[in-house]
């Protein structure tokens, strides 16, 4: 049975095997109608006096993705001013864009911020600092601020990504609103959006709770918020075996405590979410192909070689994230699929090509290795590795072992494929680096004292 | 006390200062004196007959380093075409590279791959796929070759680091050389190089251990080969309470293998190392500032808000991999030193601007979180983390959030600052992309109904 992270999926094999041998292998493929369902599927959320969705755009910040998903309704969410810059060169106008960065902007980044501001961006102060640093900006144009609280409390797929409780640092933390409020206060500063974001991959009772939570801290605190910003973290299902959040029943919560508030207040208040994942990460995939096959002796894995790994998906190195992986012959048959196994399915370790034991894609959050049943793949077949859109070729260590960044294509919804990004080539892996100055070179074989005033570290 | 990982370094607060003010931070400095006495002690490494030291370029591929190391009298170990590549553009001949991959040749890269070896490239074939795909022209050419054989034994800092045993896909699995090297026999192919890596940090007695299988292989498989290459794996001490791989008792050890092996078969061995951390790991600095402070109630953390972290050194996170920290003050005085705990050191937890709980520079393997003391640091002083030579600026997602990659600069031994990679511009990091086609857009908001015959994934 097709699982649900596919339903929309346009990709066929046959598309894979056409693709990779026009583009050559490895190369990342989105397919457009995953994300425009998914699109409209986070804009359907109920909700009871309007609904912003905000592209948390660090999962996957490609220029035509960002078009894309722009034109379906979404604004952007963006963690670095880098990435409004990003975004405004992709064709986003900054009214379209909130800014919840961990940067104390300095210098240009400070002009920039307050041009950004000035267009429309939307400032979600991220602490004291940064609440000082922008006020008397905001004061003087009289420019509502956004405000981040951090509650005390989290979810989160592991450890490291658990974004809301005392292991995270980000946002006003729930013991200093008060601080951070009297200092709005007294420069005159309205803050008129409070946003929590609790983290990845919360279960839906962490995610009702933070609701709840955030209610009530706008309630206590923030008397002219008219936005109530959830953040992101609708969990998605990479795996057969895991299961998405249910945003509609999130919404229909959302709604009723949005309802429940403005009948105690008289406060109607927007909705806001921001998802990165639940938009792309079932829409991308990872087409490689197999170069090699070893087993390490009797007792030892079943290893398949593949043509891109850590270099172009580090998520089960860093997080022991689990990918649906799909067997396609080098003549376009489907062998195997993650959730049917087909006859003589073995159990196989997936690995990449840098010379780098953690470079496999059958990690557990340990570092073990979890070998994962697959029909064999011969040399040459394609193992295309899903769900791989979000936080791939956005956060992969590209030139490791001096690889390029790999190519990006998209399956348009009328069965085109076409590129988004070009692969990069050797001459713009070195293009920043400057040689060693020769005159210094020459005095490397002579040995200097060493200065004695030196206060060597 | 001095750590010994710093006996050679240069670098004092003022030239940290001095640097900041005008490159900006984040940056990566590198200490030439250090890279060049490492370089020393490497070629001093005791042995029988003759020795020669390749470089692992993939723990920093940088042009100027290339340059530095190469000219102190080092080789260049590549682990991809592209590295060799990247070599040859950095001036070195091919003839001073060897190249060890999990990468099959395939259409121009095989064209290289030729031509590389022609012109002098030792080529380690690490699989029987690898040595049928170039057998044709080693043959014809009389070209030997060297082999690269996986011991069935390992060791390294981690599972997941651990390059040798039943764990790792790396060489040719110690059953499977006979069939191998009848493959080569067939062919009339010289292997006159045996190559075993063990994998990084291993402990003395497995490097001992190591020497003695794989002079056991090449006595019994081997008989052409005149050089035995033992990999790299010397482990570095990058904090004061780890030690640092005994080369000198290495070497006295090979030596003395070496000798026996010759008294018994009349064969004299040269004998090869590869070593990358321990050449530049503690040679490099990557120097950022506070941005931000935050405690996340009373039994949360003090956190330090720095402007550089996972996007610039992803070690702990992805390994749990721990680094000396020092902190600056913004005039140029050292606060606290990793080994020499100052006045007022508390617990902190430091973490980098991206937004990802993962972004710490304090996690251990397990990715909890493990505050390190030190001075408290001040809004705008400096925190350098050390031992960022190796593995940083080579394996970090440099445009995680779309941050670019950083200025690298150099400490030479007169005193000089000098760039060796520029930082990476906006207009860099997009400039492969492309827009998406427009006119396909417009039907982006019409359903269409998916084609029945599409064989869906």
């Amino acid at each position: 049975m097709q699982p649900q992270f596919l339903k929309f999926c346009r990709l066929t094999p046959e598309i894979v095997k056409n693709a990779a041998e026009k583009f050559g292998t490895p190369f990342y493929l989105y397919d457009e109608n995953t994300i425009v369902e998914k699109c409209r599927q986070v804009l359907a959320m109920p909700n009871a006096f309007g609904l912003t969705v905000h592209y948390a755009m660090k999962a996957n910040p490609g220029k035509a993705l960002l078009q894309l998903i722009t034109a379906q309704g979404l604004n952007v969410d963006t963690s670095s001013l880098n990435e409004a810059r990003r975004a405004f060169l992709a064709g986003i106008p900054y009214d379209r864009m909130i800014l919840t960065t961990q940067e104390i902007p300095f210098g240009q980044d400070r002009t920039d911020l307050e041009k950004y501001i000035h267009a429309g961006l939307t400032y979600n102060v991220c602490s004291k600092r940064q609440l000082l640093l922008i006020a008397d900006y905001a004061a003087a144009e009289n420019v509502p601020l956004s405000m981040r609280i951090h509650p005390g409390v989290g979810s989160g797929e592991s450890a490291s990504r658990n974004t809301g409780d005392k292991y995270s640092s980000f946002g006003v933390h729930l013991t200093n609103i008060p601080e951070v409020l009297d200092t709005a206060n007294a420069r005159g500063i309205v803050i008129n959006r409070v946003h929590v974001h609790i983290g990845s991959g919360g279960d839906p009772v962490t995610w009702r709770e933070n609701i709840d939570r955030e209610l009530m801290f706008l309630e206590k605190y923030f008397p002219d918020a008219e936005t109530v910003n959830f953040g992101g973290g609708f969990k998605e299902a990479r795996m057969p075996d895991e299961d998405a959040a249910d945003i509609q029943a999130l919404g229909e919560y959302a709604t009723q405590r949005i309802l429940e508030f403005y009948q105690r207040t008289g406060r109607k208040l927007h909705m806001e979410v921001e998802p990165g994942t639940f938009i792309v990460a079932n829409a991308g995939f990872l087409v490689t192909r197999v170069l090699d096959k070893k087993r390490t002796g009797k007792d030892g894995f079943n290893f398949i070689i593949l043509d891109a790994g850590m270099e172009a998906n580090t998520r089960p190195l860093m997080y022991g994230s689990r990918h649906p992986f799909y067997v396609v012959s080098k003549d376009g048959q489907l062998l195997s699929h993650e959730s049917e196994k087909r006859k003589n399915s073995d159990a196989f370790v997936l690995v990449g090509k840098c010379c780098e034991s953690g470079d496999s894609q059958c990690l557990t959050k340990n570092g073990e290795i979890a070998p994962r049943l697959l029909t064999e793949p011969q040399l040459d077949d394609y193992v295309i590795i899903g769900g791989t859109g979000a936080y791939c070729s956005a956060m992969s260590p590209y030139n490791y072992n001096s690889h390029p960044q790999y190519t990006e294509v998209i399956l348009r919804r009328n069965g085109d494929v076409q590129v988004i990004r070009k692969p990069q080539t050797m001459e713009q892996i070195v293009q920043n680096e400057l040689p060693l100055e020769i005159s210094q070179t020459n005095s490397t074989n002579k040995r200097q004292k060493i200065n004695a005033s030196y206060p060597i570290f």
